[in-house]
């Protein structure tokens, strides 16, 4: 024990997905999108001018913010961008989130939220998802500081309608009610029709799955543009160039290309949609999955054993020992070679 | 007014210098360097795979992490790396000072201190810099809740020697003491001799002026294991992967290096060695500089006139409006055809 260790913050770190350093695993747990990014990404990447880097980046993103902004049919002024929308909501939370009242998420989320709260010191209450795993709308209807849910949900890939997030909006006009849509273009309506309806409505949505960018950081949110504005003082308050010249330039590359964007993740759904049909014939049940993965538990052999099972074949999934979830697995979709050998294993292994 | 309006938080921005979107000016405004990064690094930008995009960067960080500990002689234990030096010094404020002492820094130096310690809502006191725009030592012993100064001083320039960070080091064992060195590549000695010795220093440095790359966000520093420990737990409760994968394999190609490196901040102490000379002949004083740049005034004519006169020529330099230092301009260190430029005005200007 260092004397100055007395004034070190305590905090109890996420433990991220193994990235495993060897090519030779299937890997299935961290929910990347198995599909290279948009083509001219990698043109953009062949281009970019190194000496551009000696110079600080646009502290105000133009590029990018421009882009996202003509992609999604918004006002530059309504765009804010981060360091993934990890970086986008941690941001949210130091904004937003200064209330005696405590945040409002859902008890089985993503668990960066509850790190989040408590490196922030703000309160915050869990209410439970019912016992089909779904939020109870009456839950966020009562006094809070904020609110935030993934949309589809992590880990359960439950997607939920634009009415209810919609009810969710409507009820809460104190409170600053942010929808994390990291996983909505797999076949969910985004809330972005909703954010010129309500002024207290944020969007997140991140390039790391749908957009084949994980290793580039890049998250964004789109609402009202008071909500940006106030991001935006925040953000640089903190560090005014978060994002590097690369970041800004790939990233706006990266929207250019709407046909591929369609293509992969389209060819994602459809392999979503035949491993539900495969688990279900190798005796798996699952949640409603509307996400680029399957939340699935076996009727017979505990999750993780199975988790444990696969690991030592080389092919990696999620599993997480909490309460409620601990007899579930989070497979992510890869490609179709990929969950054929999740098939072929599973088959010897349960069948 | 929006109801939510009420829990947002407070801040006062910092502004960052011009970022001119035009390349027609003479840049002298931001510290950044003239030279382009070491040529490895446009070389590592070609060979780079796009395809790597899609998966999340090694959250270790270790390729980049490796790379520093080779070049600086230390364990990768003892190496934290972020966003720019910016971000790793707001995480060291968020996981170091935690004390209701005030944490102190001098009340001429890097503007952000104060933005942060105010955003992080940690107490805080500015001991004045003595008559030469000096830190007093004494300042800086007394009870404290953490101490950070820049060595090089910004925007002063001025270095205190080894023996003077020490002092201060070794009077505050139950504080950590961190020193900003963003500038030190420019002729001073960096207190990395000094980490072993003491468990309480920091030592913060950035790739964004002796090497070049501003634009990629890229910042480290170096201390005690634990120091280095604690940093990373934090780091990993706000975004488990800050460095992107074209940051990680760009900055450690930068390092390979070391002929390339010595040449380039070698030029820029030779081009400051003789705008001394220079600035002198054109009657103006500045204080002993150390960093690449020059904090100058002029005997007659006004900082803030000359400031936009030479705005309005397409030369950029620095100009704060703050107490004590309002006469004087912060000159970015360029090439010597840039700084020819700026001689060439002034004379016609002030001659």
């Amino acid at each position: 024990m260092y004397p100055w260790q007395k004034n070190v913050r305590k905090v109890d770190p996420y433990v991220p997905g193994e990235q495993p350093k060897t090519l030779d695993v299937t890997k299935l747990n961290t929910n990347e999108n198995p599909y290279p990014p948009a083509p001219g990404v990698a043109e953009a990447l062949k281009t970019m001018d190194a000496d551009l880097f000696r110079r600080y980046p646009d502290p105000d993103a133009s590029i990018l913010v421009d882009a996202l902004a003509k992609t999604y049919h918004v006002k530059k002024e309504q765009v804010f961008v981060g360091v993934g929308s990890d970086d986008v909501i941690a941001m949210s939370f130091m904004t937003f989130f200064n209330s005696d009242q405590p945040v409002l998420f859902p008890d089985v989320t993503y668990a960066f939220y509850k790190v989040w709260a408590e490196m922030l010191q703000i309160p915050y209450e869990t209410p439970a998802l019912d016992e089909n795993f779904r939020i109870r709308a009456e839950d966020y209807k009562k006094p809070n500081g904020g609110i935030i849910f993934p949309n589809p949900n992590a880990p359960t890939s439950i997607y939920e309608p634009l009415s209810f997030v919609e009810d969710i909006v409507k009820a809460n006009p104190d409170s600053v009610v942010i929808v994390d849509e990291a996983y909505i273009d797999f076949g969910g309506t985004s809330a972005l029709s909703l954010i010129d309806k309500y002024d207290n409505l944020l969007v997140v949505q991140t390039y790391s799955k749908s957009r084949s960018m994980a290793g580039m950081r890049i998250g964004f949110c789109i609402g009202n543009e008071a909500l940006i504005a106030a991001l935006n003082a925040v953000k640089n308050s903190y560090n005014s160039y978060t994002m590097s010249e690369a970041a800004l330039t790939l990233g706006a590359a990266a929207l250019a290309d709407e046909a591929y964007f369609k293509e992969t993740t389209g060819k994602i759904v459809r392999t979503r949609e035949e491993a539900k049909k495969r688990l279900t014939e190798l005796d798996f049940t699952f949640l409603p999955p509307m996400a680029n993965f399957i939340f699935a538990s076996h009727k017979t052999v505990a999750a993780k054993e199975l988790f444990e099972a696969l690991r030592a074949e080389g092919i990696f999934v999620r599993y997480f020992d909490k309460p409620r979830i601990n007899n579930y697995l989070r497979i992510t979709i890869g490609t179709p070679e990929q969950m054929e050998k999740l098939y072929t294993f599973l088959k010897k292994y349960v069948g």
